[in-house]
């Protein structure tokens, strides 16, 4: 069944959706983007997503064409049009189409906005219950990580380099610390249980995801702390696992072919995933 | 008059080239570019960008899907039929529309090859002939700048945000040592008349332009230090200027509100202007 995508106050058949060339989303990079995971048709931690997007554009001077209100319908309208159950909704917004190509940001252009749906197995899915393996790389990514925009080629070659030799994902690593994921943040377990994440700031992505787990795991009774850490300490620890908004909890049971603690998915891990997904049902809307 | 471009084997009208929202130069900036100055309806330098276009494309494991010799037969039809004397001809290959959204780079997906002309005078330039007011920025940017992808959201902000303060243009600090402009190399001309510019490294774009302006320079006998210098440096030079490939050369006037030597673009840069567009004209196809 072919999808139905918003794209700038319509909902079109994905083939029909389709920008000019000229749309600065294509030729800069210039826009934003959320996912918001859907469980059971419906929206998880989306108003978290929703204000993060508002930030993105604050710190781009990217007006944000439609309410956070109206964002929230053509969502749901969407989950609806496509019988979504599980899986994600993508949101982007371009600067939109200045006519000619310059680095300046365009007057008066009209942005471009653009939702679809992706159906994907959220609850049951493998790396979940196998864990991943995951290499360590370079982080080379711009220094503005708190934004989230559509410059995401360094994930992409992280990603790409960690499949090519066999593993699930890369950590990313900056002047000896673990920034965060491809695409997710990450997160161990010290060998007294602590769990251990890097601290907000413009090196990573301020996961929603994060937010809440980090929220949950503190009302479970774990101890959080907020700090840098060594890719060496990860290879140590007793868990390692990544968060995002359409994985929740993934285990890393490798890092560059350390096995991390027994080399099976970790216990916390687990529980967290439990607690963030019994949470996610009950509060999506 | 509508322009006519390139897009995947047609020529069409400006306002009908139109590209996928799933495609991953719109989604995730998976995309290089080259850009080609035509002077008197000529392309160039243009064999040095289409060698950079394989070298981009080679570093992100992208199959150019046509030849040198085919882009230079497109490069030189879209300035035929848009009767471009003067401007540039712009150059976009993304890995294309891969149906749906994964960090990973999809298998067997036709990547999109957009090309288009821009009518602009290159030649009889107001900033060439009074010089650009520069701030200086930190440079954001990820870490493989040779690689000239679409990634710009870096370079658009720091383009705005100079043009926000009433300067014309960024250069762009790393470790106290000038990168490069925010789209242009940078140089200065030390006191006693020696070009100096940063050194080719994972830093900077390797500039076409740069490397044809660096042979002229020595041609005509001017000593050259490509070695790092830093921003407090470029304020005390006797000169300082910018080349890329549609501006040629641009003398930069004043950085950060300190006068670049006497205020008035200098000689050298005026020199080396005048010897680059004399042999483009000379040698462009």
């Amino acid at each position: 069944m072919e999808r139905i995508v918003y794209l700038n106050g319509e909902y079109v058949k994905e083939t029909d959706a389709k920008i000019s060339i000229f749309d600065r989303g294509f030729l800069f990079a210039d826009a934003v983007y959320e996912v918001t995971a859907v469980l059971n048709g419906k929206l998880v931690d989306n108003a978290g997503h929703l204000a993060r997007l508002e930030r993105s554009c604050q710190e781009l001077e990217l007006p944000l064409p439609v309410s956070a209100e109206q964002l929230t319908q053509i969502q749901k309208q969407l989950v609806k049009l496509n019988q979504l159950e599980e899986g994600g909704v993508y949101l982007q917004l371009s600067r939109g189409n200045a006519g000619d190509r310059d680095f300046a940001y365009p007057v008066d252009t009209k942005p471009t906005l653009v939702l679809f749906t992706q159906a994907r197995a959220l609850l049951d899915s493998p790396k979940a219950a196998k864990g991943m393996k995951v290499i360590s790389l370079p982080d080379i990514r711009w220094k503005r990580r708190d934004i989230k925009t559509v410059g995401l080629l360094a994930p992409c070659m992280a990603k790409q380099a960690a499949l090519n030799v066999g593993a699930d994902d890369a950590w990313l690593v900056e002047e000896g610390y673990v920034t965060e994921g491809s695409s997710n943040n990450a997160y161990i377990v010290t060998n007294d249980g602590t769990l251990v994440t890097r601290p907000l700031s413009d090196a990573i992505l301020h996961g929603i995801t994060r937010k809440s787990l980090l929220q949950l795991a503190e009302q479970a009774g774990i101890i959080i702390e907020e700090r840098n850490f060594t890719i060496e300490e990860a290879y140590k620890a007793s868990e390692a696992f990544v968060s995002s908004a359409t994985t929740f909890v993934w285990p890393v049971v490798e890092i560059d072919g350390h096995k991390i603690g027994s080399g099976e998915p970790g216990e916390i891990a687990g529980i967290l995933r439990k607690i963030y997904i019994n949470n996610a049902i009950s509060s999506a809307e």
